[in-house]
This record gives structure tokens, sequence and C-alpha cells, in this order.
């Protein structure tokens, strides 16, 4: 009998919920929720649960389903439980796994969307048959998951792979959400790479048609944009992005020496723009034992439908 | 039947062979062989084999040895293999492994002296019960092994767990062995507290008991006796070292949040001296998920008998 997996990407705005095949075709997608417009997590569970039962009646699925996975911020793999989410309506701990489990009688696994996104792509994606590889997402934030040996490491805690959080190997005093100063997240996220067009602008006095935007209205798309159509500013600003990126790999290789580090999210979509300088810093960098011996490369999954499929990834008996 | 196991150090300068009980005891121990003495490797390998069949003999261990392993320099878990070891007589690539085995007909793992130590921990140490932890040895240079999910982390090449090579969160430009700059290990190894020792006696004026120590002479163990007479610079050192470390630490507890960093290794010797400044630092610099959760701890295997210890512990039946 073929089976199915449902899918959830909670976010801080919009939960998506999809119904996935075994090779990670997504068969029907619902956006109905808005996560925001259920601050009761009773209430928003039974909604996602009814949501599961609707797509599973309307694609001829039911009984068919094997489990749930969800990728959720602050979400611990080993209780299920979202905790403290700065940027969710349910405060404390909350027991998501548990009461999606109880509501729709389904094995349901939790992760947050790093965890699930390399498991999506070690699942469907670009590190099939992989064993030990990384996945770093670069969004507004710079999130990851690290599997060695075939397995994800969620650490004692259910918290490991928070490689945004790791000190970037430049040290310009840059103050992170976090509490801590120079992150990686300060340089290499969405929000990382403007914060260096806006100090630049500042520090460098060459032309740019950077400097024609409102710097408060400065995104990454539009460094891409200018990088794209030969800004020497922009470019130089990928290029850095890139080097603190490859250099940051190096001591990910030093720790877990994956045989591929993968890039998701939207920063990523920038490809050989950022990919180029990274692989050049990284191989001029590493320890030799690694020169030239790990790839970096960009997530196959596809874009919108990426954290879904992560996500459902999970849902599968081990 | 009682079973025991072979462990084998495999230094620059000795080897040694120890008989050891599923407790972690030792019950003999043979440091008759020079490495240096033995430039063909078959040759080397005979004497080990024939230790070995003594050894088992002498303590009426005959037919009950599981199996042997060995902690070397630049050895490969997945091939047996040592690789371009630098301090060993055998260049290129030598399959140790296969050579013991074909001997002493004994299954025989080989793994670096570090990856031994957090196996010899797991099995017989400070780190029993746990499934999550690192051990970083604290000797001439920096090595770690990790253990995630109760599995030691070997990556997909056989080589993780190099965190004396991740960069230091201090970036003063110091050269390392290994060709790259600002190495962890050019801080926090023996040889490298001692550089910092070097370079304070340059930069400052203060009085120490250390500047009447010809600058070639200085070793850790005297930085450390000063320190315990009170001398406020070699106090500072030890301070800073420790910073150095907790600081590198909140990068490690993101990557896999351990239970617990084990020290192993000369300068973990110099207990809480190192252990009191890394603490502080680590629980001041960490990811708000961690504070005062990851704990550090010091080997609890006896000195000596450690490396061998370690070693053996890879020769039990997974």
């Amino acid at each position: 009998m073929e089976s199915y997996v449902i899918g959830i990407d909670l976010g801080g705005t919009n939960t998506v919920i999809g119904l996935v095949d075994v090779k990670g075709h997504i068969l029907a997608k619902d956006d109905s929720i808005k996560t925001q417009a259920h601050p009761e997590i009773e209430e928003y569970t039974d909604a996602i649960a009814n949501v599961i039962a609707k797509l599973a009646k309307e694609n001829g699925c039911e009984g068919k389903i094997e489990g749930v996975g969800i990728g959720a911020p602050m979400a611990n793999y080993y209780t299920g439980e979202i905790v403290n989410a700065a940027n969710l309506p349910w405060k404390g701990i909350v027991p998501l796994g548990w009461l999606i489990e109880k509501k729709t009688g389904l094995p349901t696994k939790v992760t947050n969307d790093a965890n699930a996104a390399a498991i999506g792509e070690m699942k469907y994606g670009v590190a099939q048959g992989m064993k030990d590889f990384i996945v770093i997402t670069l969004g507004t934030g710079v999130g990851s998951g690290v599997v060695a040996n075939g397995q994800l490491i969620y650490g004692h805690d259910g918290f490991a792979g928070e490689l945004g959080h790791v000190t970037a190997p430049v040290l310009e005093g840059r103050s992170c959400g976090c509490g801590r100063v120079d992150c990686l997240e300060t340089y290499a996220s969405a929000t990382g790479i403007v914060r260096t067009a806006k100090i630049w602008l500042g520090t460098r006095t060459d032309e740019s048609v950077l400097r024609n935007i409102e710097c408060d209205k400065l995104t990454s798309k539009m460094l891409y944009d200018a990088a794209m159509d030969g800004d020497k500013l922009a470019n130089e600003i990928f290029e850095f992005t890139g080097a603190v990126l490859g250099d940051a790999f190096c001591n990910f290789i030093a720790f877990s020496a994956p045989e591929a580090i993968v890039l998701f999210g939207g920063l990523a979509n920038a490809g050989e723009l950022l990919l180029e300088p990274i692989r050049k810093r990284m191989n001029e960098n590493v320890v030799f034992l690694w020169k030239d011996k790990v790839k970096v490369l960009k997530s196959s999954l596809p874009g919108a439908d990426a954290a879904v499929l992560g996500a459902s990834a999970l849902g599968w008996k081990a």
C-alpha cells in the first residue's frame, strides 16, 4: 500500500500543511491557517487536525498516512515541545507534538526548520545517500542541521545545530539578536549582508548604485540585483560574505568532516555569486586534510515547497 | 567467560601496549617497543603481535581477547590506515589495522588519540552513560573526539574532530603548524600557553617570576607553578587561556549541544586554574539556551594509562 506523510511548516505568519508521497511530491497543500490568528494552542492544533483530515479525505489517503513532521522555531525534537519561541503566539513551553498526535492519532515529530531542511535534503534532495553533511539555512537569520553517521545531531537537549550563533571568524563587534557579539548570522544572513552594505556605504566613498537607495529600504535582493548588474561595491559585499562563510565552513569541517555543505533559504538563491567566493576561501583556508574535498552545494528542494518537504521527511518511520 | 582487549598507544617515541579488562583495569602493560627503532612497518607490527601473544600467555588470557584498539596520529578509523603522519617512521599510507589483524587474528580498530580518549571516557571514565559529549585533549597540540547520539563522529572520511584547528575567537595572527593562522591550538595547548607568556613578557612590563626564566626554557608546567605561587602575570595567562577555550566551547556547544566537555591531557592537569575561567567565560557567552547547562569536566582516566585505556575501549565489540 502507498504511504504518505504530512509536512507542516509552522512559520510566524503562515502555517503551511502538505500531503507528501515517498518520492517527495506534494500531492496537496493548504495554507489557510494564519498562525497569529490562533492565540490558543488547543484551537490552533484543532485547526491543523481538521486540515490534515480534509487533505487525507480529498486525496483518497485516509488510513494511509504514516506520520506528521513539523518544522517550527525553537522546537525540541526529544520532547515535541516549542520552547519560548519569540515570534509565535504561545508563550512558554507548548507540547505541540503531543497535541497533534492526540488530535490526529498520527505519530508526530517536531524539530526546527533547519533540522527539517537537513532531513528533507537527505530524503528527497541533494544529500540523498550521504551520511555526513551539513545544511546551512541563509534566511533572515542563519540556521543549521548537522547529519553525522546518517543521523541528525540533536544534542543532549534537542537543540544542537545553532551554527548561526558561532562566532564569525571576523571580529567587527556586531551585536546579535541573541545577546552575543559577532555571531555568524550578523554577517552571513539576508539581514547580515545588508548590515555589511550599510557599514561599507559609510566607510567607503566609491560609487555604487546602492547609494541611490534609501538606507533603511536596502534588501539583500537589491544587493543581488546590483551585483548582477556589475556594481563593484555590491560584488565585493558578496565576496566578503562568501569569505566569512568560507572561513566559518573551515571550522565546521574540522568538527564533523562532512561530505558536503548544503545551502538553503533566501540568500542561497544568490547562487554562484555567493558559492564561488565560499568555495575559494574554504579551499584556501581549510585544514590540508580537506582541501578540495568538501562539496558546497545549493539545495535542490523546490523553493516555495522546501520547508513543507523538509518537515514532511520527519514524518516517515525511521 | 571473561573477555579482555588490547589497547595500544602508538606515540612518536614509545609504543605502549596494555591488556585491559571490561572495567578498565590494566592487567599488564608493555612499553618495550620504541617506535622509531622500527623503520619497516612489517617488522614493527611483528613486534607488536609478539608482545600481544606474550601478554595473553603470561596472564592466562589466550583465546579470551576480543579485539585490539589502537590510538595513533593521523589514523583513519574507516580504513585502519595511518596517513602521512609527520612524526612516525612510515611515510605515506600504512595499513596498520590490516597488518595487526593479519598477524594476531584479532579484530583491530584504529583511530587518533583524541577519538580514542573519547571512547575511553565513554567506556570507563566521566562520560559513562552520556550520549553527547566532547573530549578536548590539551597537550603539545589540541585534539578532540566528538560523540553524538552515542557514537563517535568520524565524518565522511574518517578524520572528523580536529577542533584544535578551528579558528580561535581571538585574532592575533598566530601561525599554526598546519599552515593556517590563529588555530585554537596556537592559544590553548601546552605550547600555545607558552606562546602567550612569551608575547606578554614582551608587551607588558609588570613584575613576574617568569622574567627570571630563560625565554626558550619556559614550559607550561613553569607557568602553572608560578600561577599556583601567586604570580599575577602567570595567573592572568591562565585566565586568558581559559577565556579563549571558553569562547571556543560556546561554538562547539552551538554545534552539537553536548552534555559535557571533558578535558584530557597535560594542560588539563592545571585543573581549576584553567577550568574556572573556562566555565566563567563559557556561561557568560554561550547562547542563552545552554547557559549553566553544559558541564566542563576533567578526565577521570588515570594519567599515565589514559592513552592505553582509551585505545583499548575501541577493541570491544560494538
